[in-house]
């Protein structure tokens, strides 16, 4: 069966709106992309390397599509996701393929499903619906593709029209790759880095003291003092390499005040390695703080990832590592969790917070009237779970009444999947006309207004937002 | 004025979806109904005796419906409602029902209204509205209906084309009647008892003494140990007489571990009635974690009901007992109140766990994200409030994205009245048919998938759910 | 650019529901208006003055219009807001609607963008879109508006065609403004004072001291028990000048029940100074339920609007004062809260409270049941951030299937704005009506329901629920 891509898809059905969201979505459509923050692996544009295979590409590295096979019952070791322990062979990657098109029915109706089978046609221009009759072919066909020059990181990056891409990166990383892809001059938009510090402020997280050894190795001092003085040098390191923001992501939004004693004592501790869970934490909250901080002098823009309880099942965790699809939402206070830092920077000049959650309930009780009133915080785009059209939706619906659309941060993929990132914008655009389109039919907004909003929201809004 | 019932109700408006979702609904129609959880009383269908009248049958033990009258200012001792002491004479059927014909309007918009008005339409035949007018000649004409041998239990469960229902059973209930029903091969569909322990495994439920008194009267032993032994061989009897399920309702989903020394010492703390409300809720929520392990070894399908706080309020409880219509839904946690079952159990092989809750903030936040990972974990259908063609639509459009449609446990009635199962089983598949509708003219499943999906919500999905 | 308004705005747009949309909302547009909970300063209908001009009748006293421009960047000092220490000038009331015109399009979508674009087409005439360039004409053009006789508050509150305008006012109040405009007779409708104690009761509220020293000064007696005297005295006060309701705002909606001597003690220390955070939440808690039986025993409707955390940014507090747009909602417990509330008031015969909140994952999980099983519970309308299009939507969608019409409020505009009522009543009306299209259409309730419901809602409603 081929796969039936319909033009119209993701526009509201009544004939009047649709013919509006079409027409507000073309004005978007060949837009550049403007990827201010995401997970794809810059090296990947720099050896331009073909991709290997269609399961590497598409199941054995996306958790969100790993997770749902699991669920249906297939071994996260029969999907090639890596085993700790090296006694086990790595998966076959045409089984590993084969197990997903068994269970492509799976997919129905969910946002990966989505995600797939628009980038299999739209991108690879393969057009049969994955099942068992066809696996092998399809996995034959995929690779055919892959192997073509045109079908290459560096040239599908050029075919994305891709403005910005951020990644996401490590403290400690040199940034040789990144200023390797901007002097070759061989991609006509940026790749910038994105600092990434959780792993070196929060002492519960596995390797802080060896990470923090390494970090402050280089710098005059000791203690805390220069501690802080270590990561003000990195983000200066990424600063000059391109970058724009920084990246925490935190189980709550909470936020602690500590005087300088105290967390100067409590970093002596966790440095000694004598710091109990709660203390740890008390200065993981306390170094979001330091982070604004350090945001408000610096200039990079401050997003928070909050509210995924990582790792829930600690077995799988043990003996696949870390995202392999059983990261869960839980609720989150930004209210009370933020006001420290709110309190202190929320009306800072130049200060930018983008606030992302999976708390649905947050968006029209906490997050819009938030980013209603101060001047620095920015709705973040529906994020991980809620980055599918009928979520985006409920998003927009839940907040635009409150703080309108100029608070938004614009579209964030937020992916580790080069070839979904057209795809995911593109429903992001279609969303958004989607629901401008209904906003004008109901007189509540002009259609000149909504032509507006959606430019806005495509380019000049992320900009921006991310100081780009 | 006459009832009007549209054959189109519950589909979306818009033309091109309500055909498609006509054509979905058309599909299932007349498929049979598979009701794995309720709490229809199996004598009625052993005894086969005429229902006694309109006002019992559809008000009095229905305390979605006395509830909204009470609300209205009407005593439950004049909806019929048994009162504790004995010293108030039983309301006459005639007067309850014409109390309920006075407030009829009250019904507008409501689940209820929406059940009565079908029933009395579709299944009775009776074609009037209620009001003060015509209560008498309504009472008169239910009365007319109810004495003819096609209004009888067994004959309606035939007209209903019951396939399989599932009642709701004391775990010391000797199955006497469900195996009489299974010997008398009067019905063409099985009457299945389901293992409700809820008021054996936890001491702050009145009566625990005595009931697990009774619970280890047969068992070799004493103490914990023989209380696990006896709760086993009780689930084993539940499964010699057909049962595929165990069903557990809780006001929190929390869940604890305790060393079998622990919990073997609160054991006798509890029977010798020298147990705190604290230590109880302990016990009680570590025989959860036990009763998933029975499950994981004997394959009763665990069901969980979590988030309702019953008998709000105390003075109706103590005048008129529980299930009189105060029972109202709390906040529920989850992922991390089950953690500890799912870590332990999550993965296991066969081991089924169906979450149903009425905090609709955790459909998308926690129940999606869980049952699109742990192969054990299924997504109960809406529940309770929340089982109205609104809610029902919001749950769908909650979890699918997240979820899919394969991790459902089909459509669940969990219904004490009889004569509605068939409208609720319908309101369901109009729901799905419409959800599906809209997805299949957005251009996000096909219409073959759409097909396949609501053939087997009603059919295969909860016979695999609930192994039948 | 002409402002442009839709006269079908806000209903659906599939063309059959929006014409049974448009048939119910014309059945009731034009019936008066009954306002039983506003913050109207009732002086302007006895002195009816001229409004001072377009920035402090639109921008500077409306803080859902400053926190937006606060949010783009503008200061409150800039927008008119009274600065608290001396030694700022007043803003320029045109360099105010400056700054309001420059960033009209940061409400676009907004709740106070549809009020403003209405109030200024519908009610003023005034048919330029605000932009920079329009800016001092626009000024100009309101202005001369205000001048004319037919833009004074009474000859607005006669085309307004309010029936009843409920104020809030504080219970020293000697309601001598309420007197004057009632013997005038120059109004056809009546002005009733709001009976709003907080200040009095929560003795963690700056002041409280003092506010309790004069409340207390004309009773007899000393301690607790002259205090309730006091305060049952003031609302016999309130009673006589024609109040209808005592009005509560709290954080959280925790009830506690404390014995007369823990009162009195608590009472005491407070007076003396010498109470802490605590133990003032305590007693402000209790104070709660007090407020409740003294509804019981005076009949005055209780209404309650919990859940919004005051003051969110200290700093903009201690600069500007209170209500200037940091007020953010929080999570709300209302079943358990008010439970020690409802268990001695729920189903007092006579006893009306009615519920307010912003916690939207409340309204079908707590508020519906509540409000379907407690005689005295009334849902309150969405209210403050939730007072929009699709927030009202989702409102009724939340709560009608578990609560029905009935048990509702009607609609409450709950404004500061006296110019913007009518557009408020009007939204409600046009929501109200689409919501019922729908189910219309949906086969859910009958067109002659429908119509009684509306129709309903507007007028017997409120007058019910209110006591008017």
């Amino acid at each position: 069966m081929a796969i039936d891509i319909d033009p119209d898809r993701l526009f509201p059905v009544e004939p009047a709106v649709r013919s509006r969201a079409r027409a507000l979505y073309d004005s978007v459509a060949d837009a550049p992309i403007v990827s201010p923050h995401g997970h794809v692996d810059p090296a990947i544009l720099l050896d331009n390397r073909p991709f290997a295979n269609a399961a590497e590409l598409f199941i054995t590295n996306d958790h969100y599509v790993t997770r749902l096979l699991h669920a249906a019952g297939i071994g996260l070791q029969d999907l090639g996701v890596a085993v700790r322990e090296g006694d086990v062979a790595a998966a076959d990657p045409r089984e590993v393929w084969r197990h997903f098109c068994d269970h492509w029915s799976d997919f129905s109706g969910t946002a990966s499903g989505g995600w797939l089978r628009t980038t299999f046609s739209e991108i690879l221009r393969v057009d049969a619906e994955p099942s068992a009759a066809v696996a092998d072919q399809l996995f034959e066909a995929i690779a055919d593709r892959l192997w073509r020059p045109e079908y290459r990181p560096r040239a599908l990056f050029e075919r994305f029209r891709i403005e910005v891409l951020a990644t996401t990166d490590d403290p400690l990383d040199d940034l040789a790759v990144h200023r390797e892809i901007a002097g070759t001059a061989a991609l006509s938009g940026r790749v910038i880095p994105t600092f990434r510090p959780d792993a070196y402020l929060d002492p519960t997280v596995p390797g802080w003291r060896e990470r923090v050894e390494r970090l402050t190795a280089g710098v005059a001092g000791d203690g805390y003092r220069a501690y802080l003085d270590a990561l003000a040098s990195r983000r200066e390191h990424f600063l000059r390499h391109g970058a724009v923001s920084a990246d925490h992501g935190t189980l709550s939004a909470e936020v602690t005040h500590l005087t300088e004693r105290e967390a100067a004592a409590l970093y002596d501790d966790a440095r000694a390695g004598r710091i109990d869970a709660r203390e740890a934490a008390r200065f993981a909250a306390h170094m979001l703080l330091e982070s604004a901080r350090m945001s408000v002098e610096d200039g990079l823009v401050m997003t928070l990832h909050a509210g995924a309880l990582r790792n829930h099942h600690t077995d799988t965790f043990r003996r696949f590592g870390p995202d392999t699809g059983h990261d869960i939402p839980v609720p989150v206070d930004f209210v009370r969790g933020l006001r420290p830092l709110l309190e202190r920077y929320g009306t800072a000049p130049g200060f930018h917070l983008v606030l992302f959650g999976m708390d649905e309930a947050t968006a029209s009780r906490e997050l819009a009237p938030l980013a209603g009133f101060y001047p620095s915080v920015y709705l973040g785009a529906p994020w991980w779970f809620l980055d599918a059209p009928d979520a985006m939706m409920r998003f927009r619906a839940a907040v635009t009444e409150t703080a309108g659309f100029s608070r938004g941060s614009g579209f964030i993929d937020d992916t580790r999947s080069f070839l979904s990132i057209p795809v995911r914008h593109d429903t992001a655009r279609r969303v958004d006309a989607s629901f401008l389109a209904r906003l004008v039919m109901e007189g509540r907004v002009t259609m000149t207004e909504a032509e507006r909003v959606i430019r806005d929201s495509v380019g000049d809004q992320p900009r921006r937002v991310f100081k780009l």
